[in-house]
């Protein structure tokens, strides 16, 4: 058996679907069905959220701009024996010639808005949807649960540890991007780094103090090579730890620039204070205190809440895989078919017919409600979808924006959220999401024919 | 700004670590550390569950055997104004050339088992931790998951439809497989089935109902093009859908080969149960039911413990999240430098020092209980870690597997576990993991050295 290679790219990307998308494209091209559709990608519930960050734009559009089969997809397909050629030919030709209507990455969104409105034939804007779903879903979660962290640190520094335990390779890359985006500090992973621009980060670990023969030596070891370094001192018994940060600037003199030390493990209050006194003692008022292990939110702010002097904290495990909710109820669903809105009737599932526009509302600098309205009814408010692709090409909105632009505008945005939704318990009342009176009509009509249609059957 | 290209690769994937694995190795190679290191992958507790199914071996060895940094990596770390040029001259031609032992993928694993040690100049073991973490951490959970949807399941087909709320690309692909190796039958991501060859599948979806002037006429068409497809019934009303198929069986005679109808909402028990009765008074006994909508173990069980006549499942979200418990408490730890054994002893995150090998003792085909013992120290029992590297290079026993072939003997694996811990709850007792002597010797001997080592600071 040949080695393979696993790893998703802008050459096999277009097989990143789920296989009813491509049966489904060969009937509707079978069919001769080739008029525009509308599909919207929106989150049903916020769940334990007060709203949710948008994220993932960027990678969706630079999807849609690359998107084609290459010859061994291609071959692919042909083997699996449901797909005749005349369909093949076309595939082989296929780019997604679309346009797109988007929320900004970093906009704050609510449950039943589109955070992004594909306007195509049918085939290609049903291709697309696994993919879409599959990064605007875990980037707009992660970049939630981040900003939720760091408003829990109360500007304390906050940086990225996550990527040991987060889901594979890609995941650790987009995660970074949407913590940053989101208001993190810094990435301990390089390759996104590298990718983005984001600031990188690292202390030393256990390992690195067991393989020297004292934690003494360790410690001096590496300060040597990295002056400003943090040192992790919980290896064997974290105080004692403390104190041979003490004893190696005794010892170095004005050439001791330690920035501060780490806590991996224990009461984090307790030794957290002990250590600060420790420190202060030995005239090292200036290394910071740095901690991490299991930490969210939550954690974050009890040690804070509990007079924990922390300066910066490592989040890891609990952000990389959002493990309070792993996963948010985004659908992908039309809405106009040949002009005709279009939904689903069965059981709490169903959808807003047509192409829409959200109007986001604004009091003394704080957002107060949104509209969801059909977009061809303007309103008063903000509106808050805009045209980032035409014809499979980004417009000038759709532009990949350099990440500290977008982390500006992302944190702005945030900001105008009232501050109910911004504490961590769920808020009361919730966010308020109008629907216009002319999309409620629609609704209601659209519903109307549905059940007068199937009642002709 | 230009556009980036965010996508994992072989060329890259030497930058898929944290900062710090790079520091210390920089460390390590200045302070001319290179003696030969252990470390152990394992994972710490099981929690929800009474097993783990180890995954991720092959995605692990391709990365070491092809580790390396390209020239733009060189050229970002030099950035960074961390490095200097000596070691990054050393890490242009930088290689892994360690040995590896390790369980093989499919092996049913328990906490603090290795399922992987890396035997290697400290450095490069070092390097490789979050990678290594990153893969089998995800790998192995999803595993796990799936083969506990496969128990719960009782002999129906299960199908991963996942990849739409997984968390990014490379999970997507890393799920198909690790689901399949467990016992999962079929996966709707067409990449996954293009590069590893697991056998795809998928139905149709509400849109295509939708997009048609009448669901009559959507069955109609879609059985045309695909005579032996599923056809989704919930779009309006279920059991009215489900008549239309009655009706179009009557329509086509013959012809009519459609093999099953799929249930996405609503109370599946009871809509399947009409559903049979619709479609066996209709002549369609063999017309099969597929059932799907927030489906995990749990819901499958109860399905069918309440007579659902269901025949098949598709598992999206739950599974391919792992919802219930995202991450598991996987770590990499340093057992040994230098010839000597090496823990870390602050709280509760300690670790088994040294070399091991676990066996495993079978009666009457069933596994009885484990016991992790010294590696020089011969045992009874089955010695499950196999070396897979040497000197960097995979062994015959490291080789890539057909997935087939792999997928039949992890079931084989499985099949001898306990009863007890195939049911979904709690196992009590769980399964028994032992220490041999020696190495509860050797741990208590490292404790006492290190301890004494402290006092005597």
């Amino acid at each position: 058996m040949t080695a393979y290679r696993d790893w998703a790219n802008d050459d096999n990307a277009a097989l990143l679907t789920d296989l009813y998308q491509l049966t489904m494209l060969q009937a509707y091209f079978a069919e001769g069905m080739e008029e525009t559709a509308v599909f919207d990608l929106f989150i049903r519930r916020l769940r334990e959220r007060n709203y949710l960050v948008a994220c993932g734009l960027d990678t969706v559009l630079h999807y849609l701009e690359t998107l084609h089969f290459s010859p061994a997809a291609l071959d692919y397909l042909e083997s699996l024996g449901l797909f005749k050629p005349d369909f093949l030919h076309y595939l082989a030709d296929f780019r997604f010639a679309g346009d797109v209507y988007a929320m900004p990455e970093g906009t704050p969104v609510f449950p039943n808005e589109p955070l992004l409105e594909v306007v195509a034939p049918i085939g290609q804007a049903q291709l697309v949807e696994t993919f879409l779903l599959n990064q605007i879903t875990f980037q707009t979660n992660i970049a939630t649960k981040a900003h939720r962290v760091v408003q829990a640190a109360q500007g304390c520094t906050i940086a990225d540890f996550g990527m040991r335990r987060m889901h594979a390779a890609d995941a650790s890359l987009k995660a970074a991007r949407a913590s940053y985006i989101a208001g993190v500090d810094f990435t301990s992973n390089v390759l996104a780094g590298q990718i983005y621009g984001i600031p990188v980060t690292g202390t030393m670990a256990h390992s690195y103090v067991e393989a020297h023969d004292s934690e003494a030596e360790a410690f001096r070891a590496f300060a040597a090579l990295y002056p400003e370094t943090t040192l992790l001192v919980d290896t064997y018994d974290t105080l004692d730890g403390v104190r041979k940060i003490v004893a190696l600037a005794k010892g170095l003199g004005n050439a001791f620039q330690v920035g501060s030390i780490r806590l991996d493990s224990g009461d984090l209050v307790a030794l957290a204070q002990e250590s600060r006194r420790i420190l202060d003692e030995g005239g090292l008022e200036r290394v910071k205190i740095f901690a991490s292990n299991s930490l969210d939110e939550h954690r974050i702010a009890d040690l804070l809440a509990q007079g924990a002097p922390i300066d910066g904290f490592g989040v890891g495990t609990r952000l990389g895989t959002i493990s309070d909710q792993p996963y948010l109820d985004s659908v992908y669903k039309l809405t106009e078919y040949a002009g005709q809105a279009r939904m689903k009737l069965s059981s709490q599932k169903s959808n807003l017919p047509g192409r829409k526009q959200v109007y986001r509302s604004y009091a003394a600098g704080k957002a107060t409600h949104d509209v969801i309205a059909l977009v061809d009814k303007k309103r008063e408010g903000q509106p808050l979808l805009q045209k980032v692709m035409h014809n499979g090409q980004r417009t000038e909105a759709g532009r990949t924006q350099p990440l500290n632009a977008l982390r500006e505008s992302t944190m702005q945005s945030l900001a105008h959220l009232p501050d109910r939704l911004l504490a961590r318990g769920k808020a009361d009342p919730p966010y308020r999401v109008d629907l216009s009176e002319e999309l409620q009509g629609s609704l209601d009509v659209t519903r109307h024919r549905l059940e007068q249609e199937m009642a002709a059957r």
